[in-house]
């Protein structure tokens, strides 16, 4: 009986030597012919759980400096830079072939330990149709195959769904994973970057649209079921966009906050 | 003739070796005891600017370690990380007495220099009061002393300048250099990091709002004049705050977004 999920297994490392790791890029986790950023971060993610004590990664960082490799190994090599009671500040970098694809940069804690103040103040979830009366993530409008598609079921609220049919640069939807693993706190790293890009929405498939900085926020440990998303890129600029989201979970709890500076590219 | 602004001359630094750069903490940007996180990021700045050969910091992640220590050296330590042609990234750690304080992760770039679509989406400036009408940003309400606010002038909507008399935590308010010096990409960093924190204007001035992590993203390079500024706290969970900004030149341009990671701690 297979109990690893898809998610687990394709992202699996074992260390190799001090503060370094192993792992195996799948295929399966493509957009186009390049992993998703998401799914390598995940990766680099699960050597960080290895080594350091806090479980959740509070604020994670990570530049995109080359494309990563699919269905090719990997190494992550991971340095402590501060431990402390509350907070473990790390960074990390994967590399492929010799040269490092991702760089990061991230500080972990426990969520589950209040640290200040008892005040609260969220962000509430945007209104969503069910699952169901969503429009199904598809490669049919983006000019690229999606195999991360039979991974990840993502559906999209209708309103935002048709590049080039909305008013604003907003992508919403749902996401979970297609062979039903719950989501948790590394998996957020990984929703985070699944959705087509929010600038589609407003000015239509154009191209496509490389991360060069994304920071995670992870506020919550989620609930099982699906996650709700909403992406904005409210700035664009000389080619340069500011894209900005929120995740959150079946119970409509904010799980996570996110921000990235990516270029959006005309297709040649 | 003195032709060095106070900012220009306090966060001078020098190389002293491969990778590595001198300077001085003053006092003069203090927030009670401690040295202003912005002030210590304009320090290593200087470093990366002299390390880097793209002029405008797009991305700039900043982990604040330990406090800084007023009038003492510092030393920065700079890796470049990926040169390319548009685009560097670089790490940076600056320590005092042999521990780091501040551990940095940035890409530069040259904003001047388009790089994709010619489509722009933005946005529009706060509705600000003359700044005669604002009020002046004073120690009287936060419980410590600001020295800093001899080096800045920093003036607060009326709307928002109350700790406790507002009905979100959101800040607005202006700033500029006492000394006359115009406002360029670096100072944007600083700018960032020199309001009363946003949870103030709710809660009231409850105690102190260390970072833990903050990104700037500087946009466009500012026009002379002042800087208006909205800072807005969305979400705040077991005493962690997540605070989101923008920073506007005196044409209305957007020039610069941020978000930081904080805790909220009551003054005991």
């Amino acid at each position: 009986m297979d109990t690893v999920s898809q998610y687990d297994d394709e992202t699996a490392v074992e260390q190799i030597d001090d503060g370094r790791w192993r792992g195996r890029v799948s295929s399966a986790w493509n957009i186009g012919d390049n992993p998703n950023g998401g799914y390598l971060l995940s990766i680099a993610a699960r050597a960080l759980e290895d080594a350091v004590a806090h479980p959740d990664p509070l604020s994670v960082t990570t530049h995109y400096l080359r494309p990563g490799i699919a269905e090719a190994d990997c190494e992550i090599d991971v340095e402590l830079i501060r431990t402390g009671r509350t907070l473990t500040t790390v960074r990390a970098g994967l590399s492929q072939s010799g040269r490092t694809r991702l760089e990061v940069l991230a500080a972990f804690s426990d969520l589950s330990e209040p640290v200040g103040v008892d005040a609260e103040i969220t962000l509430p979830p945007p209104a969503m149709p069910d699952p169901d009366d969503c429009v199904q993530r598809s490669a049919e409008n983006q000019g690229v195959g999606l195999p991360i598609l039979d991974r990840l079921d993502i559906r999209l609220d209708p309103l935002c769904a048709v590049p080039g049919g909305s008013d604003s640069a907003v992508i919403r939807g749902m996401v979970r994973f297609v062979d039903g693993r719950a989501p948790d706190v590394r998996s957020l790293l990984q929703f985070t970057d699944c959705f087509p890009p929010s600038p589609f929405s407003l000015l239509g498939a154009i191209g496509w649209v490389p991360t060069l900085e994304l920071t995670v926020h992870v506020r919550r440990r989620p609930a099982p079921g699906w996650i709700t998303a909403e992406l904005r890129t409210d700035d664009l600029q000389n080619g340069r966009m500011v894209e900005s989201g929120a995740l959150w979970d079946s119970r409509g709890e904010l799980v996570a906050q996110c921000r990235q500076i990516g270029l959006v590219m005309r297709r040649e």
